[in-house]
């Protein structure tokens, strides 16, 4: 599992744009877990072809992305408390 | 390391408030690497007051934490891309 965490500058109009770009980008390869948070499971290609899409949007200068890759054992690495935004990734997409 | 994320309802005063207590706590045992996440390199012991300090924090019902244990080579797990809020968190703290 791939965990893609962003930070996107949203002072201008023009960073609230890319801002849902790189949500709307990161919905369509994983599960959002918090707002700017979410868990991908993706094979090396969908990886990729997230990571050329996100770089394609986010300024450098301003925004930032960070991958954190926790493996096939992702389960046993991760611990939630609070309200759920959704549930599992590996299971149906609650909105 | 332990990388911490949260979400913080801030529609409210006291959502603003709770989100001001968890970063200030956060602060405290870890490097921030975005707005909302933090890289914290901590002994069980350590782990068990933070939680417990944001649990005490955090309204469950509208805000949450999650946890994510990276392990000891969890450098080899993590890839940043873009304007950076800080660098090393076993280095020098740069605010």
């Amino acid at each position: 599992m791939v965990l893609v965490t962003y930070d996107v500058s949203t002072t201008t109009e023009a960073g609230k744009k890319r801002l849902r770009h790189v949500a709307k980008q990161c919905v369509n390869y994983g599960q959002r877990v918090q707002n700017s948070v979410f868990e991908c499971l993706l094979d090396p290609a969908q990886f990729a072809a997230l990571k050329n899409k996100l770089e394609g949007i986010i300024n450098k200068d301003e925004d930032s992305l960070r991958y954190y890759f926790l493996g096939s054992n992702w389960k046993r690495r991760v611990e939630h408390v609070g309200a759920r935004q959704t549930f599992d990734p590996e299971g149906t997409i609650i909105v």
